[in-house]
This record gives structure tokens, C-alpha cells and sequence, in this order.
């Protein structure tokens, strides 16, 4: 049964919305050379331990940050807030839930303020600051623009067992749900959380956490991601291209998952859609609907649901992965005793005019 | 050993695409919706038993026929050759191999003149025409233009058992070779095979034949594919989406195969490259090679290299599958016995910097 | 002398986002046919004197209400608000402003309830609004994905003689300036404000008026734009294209300007940029660089600066229009008076290596 | 009255397409600062006084060759042909017309074998040869591929007094015509001329020569254009955009014009349609029909019409340019003399309803 996060009374702080990750990384060399090489991010600042990068129309001092360290892991989910104050609150908001909080004024990474890291309830590092060093927007540097460039930084994405409990604990932070993916006997599989007015800043994918699923990049249009794999064959790495490209169900947006020399899952993206509004109608998918996860109803490979990066405590010691004890998505929709369908029913069976709705010889 | 096509004494007709495939559907209704409807091909004409459809720059009458008939089966690979006197110089060359042969002054189907069809000496129902009735060509009228839009029918994808024998006898025919799949053993998978100044007018897969393996239609652009995948998730009817979309390595165009109401196979192809130099250089891939198939690596599913479609003699009946005889490209590149790399030498890894390459979890 | 709006003490009315336009067109079936036809918005409802439409991705009733009337004008801006409350919060602020207010349960249009229609203090007719009926978003209904769909309604664009006036009343109202245009003079030729995360809700073009100098709806990709220019091409009506498709200097978006039957102006447009950060970096270009409304440097059209739509006041009569006082845009930029340049500083012409920067043969 | 070149007795030679051209530019390092740095074409070899560069998907040595030279002017018009022997035949038929003719086994420019240059009947450097040194070709170098990278040589495009006669001498040449250009009193204002199955291999402009109109290289997409557009925006060359970018109406291509440091005219081309078949139909364009040239109406800039590059002899001495004699396509379409219109008949005015078809404002 699911053991709920308290709802602190001091008000959650005023996210804006995901701003940067800090990934540990074994060998900084090949790590700059898929990220800077390959993807094209571009560097702020680096020096022997770190790497600085940030995509195209990026102003704030980097999306992401490359540390040199023994262990492939994750350091920090790091959210932009509002003010200068909400830092304050977001300090406030933690102690009170009890977790450990470390406030830095000079920030955890180069480039960033006042910030304060928590061990959040799920067992995630969490960062939230506002000051960061504004550079330049590389917006209409077209003579910079490569083949399949990154543009933005979308969305993070968390594995963790129990995502009714993360997903009240996203709530009361303020996050909005997007969409979901539940059954029938109301078991929440995966969903979809914001704060800027897309689908997501976060998701949370049910499995053994706390782990880091992808962080993900947004390009401008379909053509920049296919390029992507285009690239990664002609440098003979498509070994690392692990899913995709495909498009979403949920979130509807065009999709590729790679991964990085250390096993870090990048996601690529584009067009998502507008859920600014107050009332942005909440989409839920049933786990077996075979086109939630892969629109074409492609399959997704097993390694995407089973692997994930560790997470650090504020320490630097990665977190223990708890299973998770609910089913798993992968059990109940792929193999022999998965179950999906394309149609829910038959009777109109549209211009296929199948009998039955399976996607046949492609799933594993 | 390979039973050697002879060469005849006379003149090969002079080819200059494949310009039809006459196909028999089970129901005309149904094929009707996925061709017209889902597919958007422009119908030049239709009655109760016959659609003759074309793609958006055709001029020609007609790049597809529909037939309403018991089996679902191919009743002709039609080629255009280049002047009335071509098709006298057809019906020599088969009536020398000693083939059977019709001929027919008013066509054999509406729309198309003088022709001969032959039953090939690989079983395959050829036909070559010069006359043809002119319709209007679309090119321009984007009122019509619809976002998954087929601008050119592409090519054929024949399967025979011995892909060397197909070879030379279609090289006699004046087909040239653009790309070929080998193993260091001698063994030929497949040939690429053209006339007009693209990667092909037909290919050669090897399996049990003669059977078509697909007949391929072009886009403008990447997008265009895209959208046809997006619109049958929208149908819900993504289990006929059966492989891609990707971009082949042999060719280098990106593609999508989907399956019509009677498992006959639509390549959806876009941007291969110019062949027409006459000493275009031919490429061969490694059968190893796991982006010869697929440049990002995806996996073929098993169907692909299993399923085609029966082809008609010149009765109507169908022609009896003979098994190939040599190695499988499924059975030596897929699976537990198969085997493929991403990288010939691991020395120079890369980015990615793996020890090995294959592509794990992705593989059936 | 600019002579500004008062602030007034009441908090500003929440506003979430431009939400729709209700324009006056004299000929309905005409306008019907530009509208639904032509441009393949989707038809929510429609009766003898009005089209309800909206775009692909839209939630909300409608994005666009066509209704039938004597003169070509604009009926209201509407504004979406973040809650029920924020209605009275409008209604509240523009009284304090000493405006024409009406305030209609019903709404004043099909599909939407309570509302507050102004008369702004430049003369505009706004609408503030929070209920309205949820209908089918099509987000995902690829089944009727036109070439060139628009899939979100982007942003409003009025003519008012004073800039600086209008931007500082919009900033009371809890707009934020993404960009504008300025000379060294201090004259501010327009600017862009928002409120949803994209670079304008509104922009404020100086001219005569209160007029509407356009309505944009997004696509998702360039090629979406491109589409809609083949297809006017196509229908033989490319005399209303007036202006691209071209890339903006303002906002980086891609755009085309498009004239409906009655002269109303669309905007079709994709890819700006995110600005919700609170300290977005506030863009101002140089009036005289010829980059600013081209990235490309091609002419903008006379007609595209003078030409504009009528607004009507809450009686449904033309409000009457003032002429600007300050210098105008078109003068100081086109034609024998104007003056632009592509590069500031011709030291370092680049690649180019042009002695002067003017781009010639193509200006008026 | 025109004077047409003889048909010689002996054979033309066999083209197979247009293959490069050799360019005379006055400063080599401004040349390649736009040919590799901004366009990105590839170096197969340079020196210090000639650069040769080829097109991603070019096997032979090169499709560009930039000399230095005291006078912008283009050396040579290089086509390929079926064989050596063609080579030959293309010597005797330049003989028999009486052209000045020279032979060199070793070729005119690097990386190209035995090869004729003549003076042609109509004034232009036309050279032909078969052997080249094959080089890699890039296609699926995708680590190569920028964003507005170019894929092919697409054709050459002259200016010459007199059409009809140069028409007649390409038909003779072999060459078959797919678009023109024409008026009501049978003048001719343009031919388009194919050997290859697209629209063009070179094409006739009527005006003062000969000169060069332009040279034109192939992109996968239209987007791939635009990026042109957008970097030349970004590295404040954008006065270096002539026209465009397009649609045209003559061969349906997405295009753009540049001119290079020395006012040399390069089209960026991408999608027009096969021509292989021998009746492909010819299109004939109404010269007033102002969507021949650009297919949504969009003005011609005059210095597209006036502009254009001096041709040297075998001495490499410039040619004398001769006045065109009858009626000017601009003097007839553009500005207060010419006539042009959007709708033949405007009792069929469609959505657009205007009571006649002329762009407003747009045209010069």
C-alpha cells in the first residue's frame, strides 16, 4: 500500500521548469565526444572535471553538466524557480518534509547561484535555484546550426516504484499531470508532469528506483532527429541508438532514445503540444493499448524498461534502487504473458479489416 | 549450382522502368480504403471489378491495378520500354528463352495499349508496353496534395530462390546492378537492380520464389512518411505498420513497409541517390553487416524476410514456390544462430567506445 | 507627447493566453471556403451567420469565429484568464480604467460562458474569458492531418499610433516584451508581449489605428508553410499571398502573410522560441537593420505596413482611426527615403565582402 | 530572323548529364570562404590557384571548379558522356559545325581524363569527357552532412539571344526540352533541356549573350534550403540572397538563388520530377502568367533578369556579348510596361474572389 509524502504547510516553491542535469560520467573524454562531438551540444566553460554544455536557445549557463567521477550516476535534477525567494521556499519546503537539504550560495555548479539540493522523498537529488549567468542565446547562430541540432532541454525522467506516491508528492510541488498510463485495476503505470506549457518537465516510469530514465532534448522538426541516427550509423555507433525513432503516444512528440558511452539515456524530441491552460485535459492511456508507448505501434525494447542511470545522495554515494512491487509494465505488455492490443474492439475493424488487433512478428 | 539463364541471340528489349503492378485483392472494397483512402493514390479509373491508380507525377494511365479475384496474387510486373518496336523486341527475346509468351494489341489492362506479358524464366509474370493513354499529371495540383502524399511508383521486390542466376538473366535483360548483399563465402542475398537512373527498377531478395516481396512507392520528402505511420496509428490499424520507418543502408533511402488488407507489401521510399553514369559504382554489403538493412540498426522482423506474395502464370493460376536452396540472410543474421556486427573492428571503437558491437536487446 | 493609460489599483486580470479572434466577414460562404477549404481549419459548429473553427490541437470551442456582417472588421480580441474569478478581475480593471464595459454570462459568442468585453483604452475591443465547452482536441487524428494544418492559434497583432503607450498599458496588464523595434532616436516602431511561453500573445505594430493587423495560427514545421503556398499556387489565388514565406528577424519564427476574401491578414507561422523564464532576454533591433523583419533580407511589401483591418466598438460600429504621429516604419526603412543595412559595420564583411551592405535590386 | 546552327551529318555525342563547371573567381580565398564555408560543398583537391569540390553524393572528381583569374567569368560547361569513344564523336561533331575545337588527352582540369572543349555555334565553352578519377562518395557520411548541404550538380542554366536557334542546336545535341516559355506571338523566352531524367541538364534564358545564368546544386529538402537562407541571414550576408527562396512554376523545384563573392549566380534546387520516358510532356508556360517563375507570384528581382556571368573562350579570353533582338521577358512581365496575371479568366475567381488576378504591391 502506498505510504503518501506528507503535504507540507509551507507553500511549495514557484518552479519554472527543468533547467539542468548534472550527470557523472567515467571517461570525460569520450563523454565530450558523443555530447559535443556527435550531438552538437554546445560548451560553455569546461575544464579537466567538467564539462558546461547547453542547447541552441539556451540563455542560462548550461542544461547540462558532465562530472568526471568513478561511478556512471546522476548528481542532480536541477529546477529553475521563479525568484530569488523561492529558493528560500523551496529550502523551507523541504526541511519541513524532513528530507536532507544542503543550500549553497554560490551554487553546486559553475554558472549558478544560490541553490539549495535535497534528498526528496522518492530518494532523488533535487536542485532548485535562480541565479545563473545569462550567455549567449545561440538562437539564430544558423552559421552554428548543425544537421540535427538540439534546442532546447525538454524534460527529465525518473524511475521510482511507486508513482501514485511520487505523483501526489509532484502535486503538491506543483507539477500538473499530463497524461498518465493506468489498467483497469487502477494501477498506475507511468506519468506525465509540468510546470512550463508543454507535457512534461518530469515523468515518473514505474520500475526500481530511484534511477534516472533519459533526460531529453527538444529539436525543431522531425528531419533533425532522423538525422540523429543517420549520423550515429556513419559513425558505426547505431549499437547506441536503443529505441526509435518512433512516435509518442503520450505526448504525442517524435521521438529517439540513445545512450551515451556510460549507458546514460538521452532522449531526442520534438513537438509535444500546449498545456497551459488550467484546465489542460488530462490524457490517461490503458497499459495495453499498444500505441501508447509507440504510436506505430513499434516495440519497445526491453532494455528501455528494465535499465536506468543510479542516483547520488548529497554525499555522492549512489541511493539504493528499491523494486518496485506493483506489476511491471513490461510484464503485463510484452512476451508470452504480455498482453496488447491496437483496436480495443474488433467489430470495426477499419481498413485493415483484421480479426484481431495484434501487432504480429514484432514484438518480442 | 546455379542453373544459368541462357543469353539469347536477339536484342534485349530496351527498358525504361517499371511502371506497373497489376495485383489481385480479395476485396475490392477494402483495398479501395487502404489505397485510396489511407494511402491517397488518385484513381484514373474504376469499375466493379477493376481501380487503376496512380501516384501524384504519373502520367502515365495507371502505376497500380486492383483486381477483384479469389487469391490474392500478382498478375504482373509491368515495364514501360522505350518505343512500339521494344515490345516486337520483347516478345522475341522471351519467345527465344523459350518462355511463354501473349501478346495483346489493346493491352491487358484499360488504359494500356500493345503488350506483351511473359512468364519469365523465373516464373515471374513480366510485362512490357510502350503505349499508353495520357492522363493528368498532378504534379502541381497541391490542392490534391495530401501530408503522406506518393509522388512515383519506385520499384519492384521480387524473391527468388537463386539471386545469381536472377542477376544475370536480368542483366542480360539491361538491368544494371547498383548494390548487392554477399558473404565472404560467395553467397549472394540480394541484388539492386535498375534502369532508369535510380537504385532500382526491381530487386532480387533471396527466398522461396517466385513471390513478390513488395512494390515501392516514393515521397517528396522524409515528413510525407512519417505522416503515413501517424495516420495508421490514428486508423488504428498500426499492426499492418510491419517494419520501419527507417533509412536502408543498401540504397540509403528511408523507408516504410506496410501491409495492404491482403498482406501484399507497400514499401514507402524516399531520397536514394542518382545511378545513372554507366560506371555507377556498384556497392556491396557484408550479409553481417547490421546496417545494411537498417543504417540505425533496427531490427528486421522475422515476416519481412518470411512473407510474400503468390504470382500468377499466364492462366491465372499460381506459380508453385520453389525453395532456395542457399544459406538464409534471416537465418544467418537474425537470432540465436545468426550473427552481425556494427562495427567490423572493435579497435576503433569510437564514441561509443564499446567493446563490442552488436545491438543488444533489439535483436529478436 | 505619449500620454499614458493609468495603472489602475486593482490587480490585473490573470490572462493565460490569446484564446480566439471574432472577425466580420461580408460573404460567409466565401470566407467558409478560404477558411475551412483553403486552409482546413476544423469547423466546431456553424449556422447561417457564423463559423465557430479551431485548430488541430485545440481544446477550447474555437479558436476563429467568422461571422457574417456589412463591414470587414474586427469584432473582439479574446484573451483567455486563468479562473472564473479573473473575469470579474477584468471587469473590475477596465471599469477602474473608466472603459466601455459588457459583461455577458452567456458569453458572447457560441461555446463560451461568462465573459467581459472592453473597449480598451487604445481602442480595441478585448474579451476575457474562462469557461467554455471542451470539444475533441484532433491532436492525434492523423486521419485528418492536411498537408498544411494549423495546429494552434499563436498570437493577435494591432495597429496603434503610440507604441510605447500601448506597450506600457499591456505591461500593467501583466504582459512581458520579448522583443521590439527601435531607432537611435528612442522612436519604437512595434513590440512583441506575452503571456503563454512562446514569444508574443499580441504585438503592437505602429500605425494608424486601433486596427488588426493580423491573427497567426502555428504549424509544426516549415514545410507545413510551404504546403499552403503550393496549394494557393495551386487554386490560382497566389495574389493573396502578400508577404514570404520568409524567416523573421523578430521572434526567428517562419512566416507567411496570407489576405482572406475580405482583406483580413494571416499569419502562418513556426518555431519561435520559449520565454518563460522571468528575466527572458528582452531582444530590440535596429529599425534600419533589414534583417529585423526578414532574417533574409527580402522586402517586406508596402501593403503588408499599410494595410490593415477595422476594429469595431461594443455597439458594432468601425472605431475611428487615428494616424500615428511619429516617424513610420515603412518610410524610414523602404523605398528612396528609407535607409537599411545588412551589416552594421562593413570592416569585416565577411564572406561576402561587400563594400556596402545595402541589399540591392530588391527593395521598392 | 533567327539563323539556325546546321545539323551536322555525323552523330552528336552520347550525354549522360551535366557534370561540372570551371568558374574564374578573383580572389580564391573569399571563393572558398563561400563555396566550403558557407556552402559546404567538399574539397577534393585544391592548390593555390584551383579548388576542386564535389557535391555529397558525387563519385567523379568534382562538379566545381574555382580558378583564379583576373576577370569573374566562366571557363568551361562540362559534360559527361557514355564512353570514351564519345569523345570522340563529340570532337568530330564540333568539327563538322565549324567550332574551334581542342583536344587534351590529360584533360583541362585535375581528376578528368581525355576530353574536347569547344567554342559552341552559340558562343559558349562546352566541354565533354568520359574518363574521371573516381572518388569517395559521401552519401552516407552523415557525420559530413551539414544542415544545408548540398547532394548534387543539378544543371546549368545559359543566357542567349536567340532561344529558338539554341534550342534547335541542343535538340540536335541530343538534348530533349521538358518546360518553356512562350507567348501569344510564338516568341520564346526560355527552354529547359534535359539529357538525365530530371527537368534539366542545362537551360536557355533568352537575353544578351552568352553568359551564365546560373549553376544550380540539389538538396535532399526544402528545408535544407532554408537553412541556406538562414545561415547566409546569420552571417549578415543576406544582401548576398538574390530571389527567393521559391517554388517555381517551370519544373516545380523549391529553389533559391545566391551570388557569390564575385557575382557569380548559384540556384540551391531541390524536387522537380522524372522525365526519363520518351513522350514525357513538354509544358509550355504562358509568358504573362505570373506564376511561371515563382508559383505562388512572388516578383522576379530585376537584376535576376539583367545579371549574369561573362564566358571565355579557349584563349580564355572573354566573349563578346550580343543583344538579344526580340521582346525581353522582363520588359513584358515586370513594371509599368509589363502585364502578368494570376488568373487567366476571372469568372472562375475561386476562394480568393478577387475581380482580377493581379498581385498587389508585390511586383516592382
Amino acid at each position: 500500500m502506498t505510504n503518501f509524502v506528507p503535504t507540507p504547510s509551507v507553500a511549495a516553491p514557484d518552479i519554472v521548469r527543468c533547467a539542468y542535469m548534472e550527470i557523472v560520467v567515467t571517461d570525460l573524454d569520450r563523454s565530450r565526444a558523443f555530447y559535443v562531438d556527435v550531438l552538437g551540444l554546445h560548451v560553455t566553460e569546461e575544464d579537466d572535471n567538467n564539462i558546461y554544455l547547453r542547447s541552441l536557445e539556451e540563455f542560462i549557463h548550461h542544461n547540462l553538466v558532465l562530472r568526471k567521477g568513478p561511478i556512471a550516476a546522476v548528481a542532480a535534477f536541477a529546477y529553475r524557480v521563479k525568484s530569488p525567494a523561492e529558493v528560500d521556499a523551496a529550502e523551507a519546503y523541504y526541511r519541513e518534509l524532513g528530507c536532507r537539504v544542503e543550500r549553497r550560495k554560490d551554487g553546486f555548479t559553475k554558472g549558478i547561484g544560490d541553490s539549495v539540493r535535497v534528498e526528496d522523498p522518492l530518494g532523488f537529488p533535487y536542485e532548485f535555484f535562480y541565479e545563473t549567468e545569462h550567455v549567449e542565446r545561440l538562437t539564430q547562430r544558423y552559421d552554428l546550426y548543425s544537421a540535427g541540432e538540439l534546442v532546447r532541454l525538454d524534460h527529465f525522467n525518473q524511475v521510482t516504484p511507486d508513482v501514485p506516491k511520487g505523483r501526489a508528492y509532484l502535486e503538491d510541488l506543483g507539477f500538473r499531470v499530463s497524461e498518465d498510463i493506468k489498467d483497469s485495476d487502477g494501477v498506475t503505470y507511468a506519468a506525465w508532469m509540468h510546470r512550463k506549457q508543454t507535457v512534461h518537465d518530469t515523468a515518473l516510469t514505474g520500475g526500481n528506483g530511484p534511477r534516472m530514465h533519459h533526460v531529453a532534448f527538444a529539436t525543431h522538426e522531425k528531419h533533425n532527429i532522423i538525422q540523429i541516427c543517420d549520423k550515429m550509423g556513419a559513425l558505426r555507433i547505431s549499437d547506441r541508438i536503443e529505441r526509435g525513432p518512433g512516435r509518442h503516444g503520450v505526448s504525442n512528440a517524435f521521438y529517439l532514445y540513445i545512450l551515451d558511452p556510460d549507458g546514460h539515456r538521452i532522449e531526442i524530441y520534438t513537438q509535444d503540444y500546449y498545456t497551459g491552460d488550467p484546465d489542460n485535459p488530462t490524457i490517461t492511456w490503458d497499459v495495453h493499448d499498444n500505441q501508447r508507448r509507440d504510436w506505430w505501434g513499434n516495440p519497445v525494447v526491453p532494455s528501455w524498461y528494465t535499465e536506468a542511470s543510479l542516483v547520488l545522495d548529497l554525499d555522492g554515494n549512489t541511493q539504493p534502487v528499491i523494486e518496485r512491487e506493483e506489476k511491471s509494465e513490461m510484464a503485463v505488455t510484452v512476451g508470452a504473458d504480455g498482453f496488447s492490443y491496437t483496436r480495443k474492439t474488433d467489430g470495426d475493424a477499419g481498413p485493415a479489416g483484421e480479426a484481431q488487433g495484434f501487432k504480429l512478428g514484432a514484438q518480442v
